[in-house]
């Protein structure tokens, strides 16, 4: 009898997930990334992105047949017109992305096999920083709350085990917690 | 001869903008917001947020028909498969609308039509850290550089101006800079 492990779990090509790893360590050279985004106003809040190339694993990167665009804007009550969520719901959804694909990554390095993984983020601001209306508050949120739902096929301490792992390395949340250096440039005019 | 001043100025309701103002002023309970995003795993690398309802302006939005969904995955190098872009490039999407549409704000604020709004925010980083190899390398971006291209009619000082403003009142340029403090909990098993 001839047991197969196929190198699929959670969706997750193992094989491929090992490899990466061996191929970073033995070439550092393929570690950095420069991922982009163009933005062009529309009118009002509204704005679009559009997403398309990168840099990575030392190439410039041609998977992406076509570009994707995403648009923001902003409810009515913040002066737009609900033409797509506003930005600090992407950035909620960035940081919920990046959590999950995370967690199921991590999972599938250690052999377990997930059945759910949902999340609930909220965000809390006092537009009075915004609006330029009291320093005493910032424009941001002042706090993120995260509540995951984690099912599969291990015990609970191994499933927490995964999650505290997936929040040390997620990219999204070291960006979000810690902050990120910005340069801001502007050619006006 | 009748001069009349459209309170509509690059899309934004400045009537409705200059109440707001006034009314955040004269009662700041309205200036509290909670915006919330729920993210549900797919397969692999992933996942959908529902984006619909929040708090703000004293009230619970009623604007929203339906629910906005947007996915988050990764590129083939990273394990997914092009279902939509990936955490890290939400993040510069959250960042471009969020100083977009400030820019947009302010500008109509001050009178000033605009005539174009783009930019180019590029984000770098070291896979070397996300993936736990090297903890020389953080797991986020190291840089974000942000570049902006604004035309209206106004000199270029009165543009550079605006710009200025929007950076320092944008509730993501805020939040991406400085970091938030995120409290995460899961319920496993």
């Amino acid at each position: 009898m001839t047991i197969t492990t196929s190198p699929i779990r959670n969706g997750i090509d193992t094989a491929q997930m090992y490899g990466t790893l061996d191929a970073v360590k033995a070439n550092p050279g393929l570690a950095p990334f420069e991922f982009r985004v163009r933005n062009q106003w529309i009118a009002g809040t509204h704005s679009r992105s559009t997403i398309h190339d990168f840099w990575g694993a030392g190439a410039e990167d041609a998977s992406r047949e076509t570009a994707f665009e995403v648009d923001a804007s902003e409810p009515p009550v913040l002066l737009g017109h609900n033409e797509a969520p506003n930005p600090a719901e992407f950035l909620l959804h960035a940081l919920a992305g990046c959590l999950t694909l995370t967690i199921v990554n991590v999972a599938a390095a250690r052999k377990v096999t997930l059945t759910e993984v949902s999340s609930t983020l909220t965000g809390v601001l006092d537009a009075r920083g915004a609006l330029g209306l009291d320093d005493d508050y910032r424009n941001g949120f002042t706090q993120i709350r995260v509540t995951y739902k984690v099912k599969g096929e291990a015990p609970p301490e191994k499933l927490q085990e995964i999650v505290d792992r997936a929040q040390a390395r997620s990219v999204v949340y070291d960006m979000v917690t810690n902050g990120v250096p910005v340069e801001l440039q502007a050619e006006v005019g």
